[in-house]
């Protein structure tokens, strides 16, 4: 048999990441290339209590068939959460629960893009979002990301030129892979704009709970007064990833597409892990397990950076971060990133190169990604001192 | 803001069932329009055993990122489950895990569809599949469903007339919503003309356990020697639908683009269920658990057909049942199928219109859809009462 495969995925090839995880699978290898929640950072002792009640005493209500919107209390807790605490979301808008943030991506792109239309995307941003949008026959063009997000000048340009421009897809918070926070001027700004271009904003914001240091900046959904921001969050990296639970804060008219393209995707999320979220959020002191993720992470961030200091400079710079769980390393234009990053798994340590976050894989970038949250200490140690001896006696 | 979305989705409704819902959650309204496993037949006390245990002795195995293919050890267990007990799958094959089988649907009309692309589906089947090949513009063309299988020579004619038929979508057994299960000699005519006509075959087997009577027919996927089977199985109808775990067999190219496809989806299925799935089959009597289910549902199928010769003789007729969770209703030509179901929701019975199965809806259509899993034995006499006492005092 000669498979015909169709047009949108006969080019897309699996995450390269993905192939990376290969390398990181070695129990040799350190990895610093995952972006998986510390084993610390899990509620499973309050997961396995609300867990049992309810199969003791409710089991049908987690077990059966369910809606496709979620499970009603979950979205009236979260539409509650969101408003009082980041004031985002409004009468306008509407809450649908999602199997993981990604799903998010994929039934926007369904519901949002004809082949060839144009998703604007931060270059760099996360892979998962790009494939996706990939996957739909979509083209990705690229703003670069600067310290305080994207270069306005860029966007706008895009913009101008690509008149079937739909989407803008940012992640304004510690952002996937730059570590990057958008400023509160950009964030107008990109607003400004979505508005005067008629394009809708796509925010991402996995890791805004997990901020260490500096203010809370406002959401750009909570600027949104024209119905043209939808807005994806998740507790993928505050409760449990394994769960693949998310929510998409939406303006009612996108809200009723995404529903009825959820329907078409999984019919619903798991609904036994929809109501464990929603006991946790309303019966647990969810804000004080956020304030112990943000000390179990600032501890490990700070680690992190230190070690950068005192292993890797001169050779290798970094911003530093006030959240999220991600470093972007620059290496100077001597090293081959690349080859870099292919002695390193030489060595033992696994990193993500930098290209595989960009709208165009072959751009040239000099750059790589290091997680801090999965590996321990004594990994982290081992893993960027090899780092800072190759870059500094790179030859 | 003016929304633009996407061609795929402009024209697409939520489900026609979904609107029927709305009827059905009034607590004075007897439904027999859902597709719901029984509240008896859920193994709740062994999911809060084998949840319990995990989440005490290793919660972060369940609750950490995993990987997109499945929980190794279920993929694993379900190859040689379908292997021993139903000679399905072979080297040939691979196995991925699901967030329930509409995923399946999904992620195969991502791979496989381009819009405008044909798939040809039995005339009713299954809405949920129906429109999820709808939301990638795909063009769907009907095969009518006779008591043994679709009619093989519409099937050859479609195939013939549409070169660009990608897909063949079938339900072999208990067909929802016919409750026709197609005979084994048609299962080898289908398999030829798929393999003449080059076409794959998506082989939907949701209920395949769930038979009250007769002989098992071997699945389309045990004839397969030329990889040309797609195998969508579900532990929604005999463990639990709301944790959304499915598998499909398919030929291992076709696998290797699922795959990337469902990364793109949600990243990988609810890993704590599939664990739970996994234990089930594995340290419990998954056979003893699937006798009972039979059990249960033999009565209430039997119960709910007695139920139609006692009240709706002469003026609705139907086709008895091997197995499933379906019966397929036939009015006579004076009677208006959609003033019928319309009446009986006003005496507060609801069951599914039958063109909602239809590939075009405007098609003629005098049938209706009942379900007697979800009903308790009252609800099923009161309601089948109140249908035959409809249609025989009809005018």
């Amino acid at each position: 048999m000669e498979y015909k495969f169709s047009d949108r995925v006969s080019n897309l090839k699996p995450s390269a990441i993905r192939e990376i995880f290969k390398y990181a699978a070695d129990p040799e290898v350190v990895s610093l290339s995952a972006g998986n929640p510390s084993p610390d950072a899990f509620p499973a002792k309050a997961i396995a209590e609300i867990s049992d009640d309810v199969l003791k005493n409710n089991p049908i209500s987690v077990l059966q068939y369910s809606v496709s919107e979620g499970y009603t209390p979950l979205r009236q807790h979260l539409r509650d959460y969101m408003k009082r605490e980041n004031n985002t979301g409004s009468e306008n808008d509407d809450i649908i629960i999602t199997t993981g943030a990604q799903q998010i991506m994929d039934l926007c792109s369904k519901a949002l893009l004809n082949e060839g239309d144009v998703v604007i995307c931060e270059a760099p941003s996360f892979i998962g979002s790009l494939n996706t949008f990939r996957s739909y026959n979509a083209k990705l063009v690229g703003v670069t990301v600067e310290s305080d997000g994207m270069n306005i000048e860029e966007l706008e340009n895009a913009l101008k030129t690509n008149p079937n421009a739909k989407i803008i897809y940012t992640i304004p918070n510690f952002q996937n892979p730059s570590g990057v926070t958008t400023c509160l001027e950009k964030r107008k700004k990109i607003y400004e704009l979505a508005k005067k271009y008629g394009v809708l904003i796509l925010e991402d914001n996995p890791y805004g709970d997990l901020r260490y240091s500096g203010e809370n900046i406002p959401n750009i959904k909570s600027l949104d007064t024209d119905g043209i921001v939808i807005y994806a969050g998740s507790f993928s990296k505050v409760i449990s990833p394994g769960m693949r639970v998310a929510y998409c804060i939406a303006p009612k008219p996108v809200f009723q597409k995404l529903v009825v393209c959820k329907q078409g995707n999984d019919v619903h999320t798991n609904i036994w892990s929809q109501y464990v979220c929603d006991e946790f959020i309303t019966k647990y002191d969810f804000n004080s397990h956020l304030a112990k993720l943000r000390s179990i992470y600032t501890k490990k961030a700070d680690f992190c950076m230190d070690l950068l200091d005192k292993y890797c400079k001169p050779a290798i710079t970094y911003n530093r971060i006030d959240g999220g769980l991600f470093i972007w390393c620059d290496l100077p234009q001597s090293i081959n990133m690349q080859d870099f990053c292919k002695k390193a798994i030489e060595h033992k340590v696994c990193v993500v190169p930098g290209n595989a976050f960009l709208t165009d894989e072959s751009d040239p970038c000099n750059s790589f990604r290091i997680n801090f949250s999965t590996p321990t200490d004594e990994q982290l140690e081992k893993g960027i001192k090899i780092l800072g001896e190759l870059a500094n006696n790179w030859n």
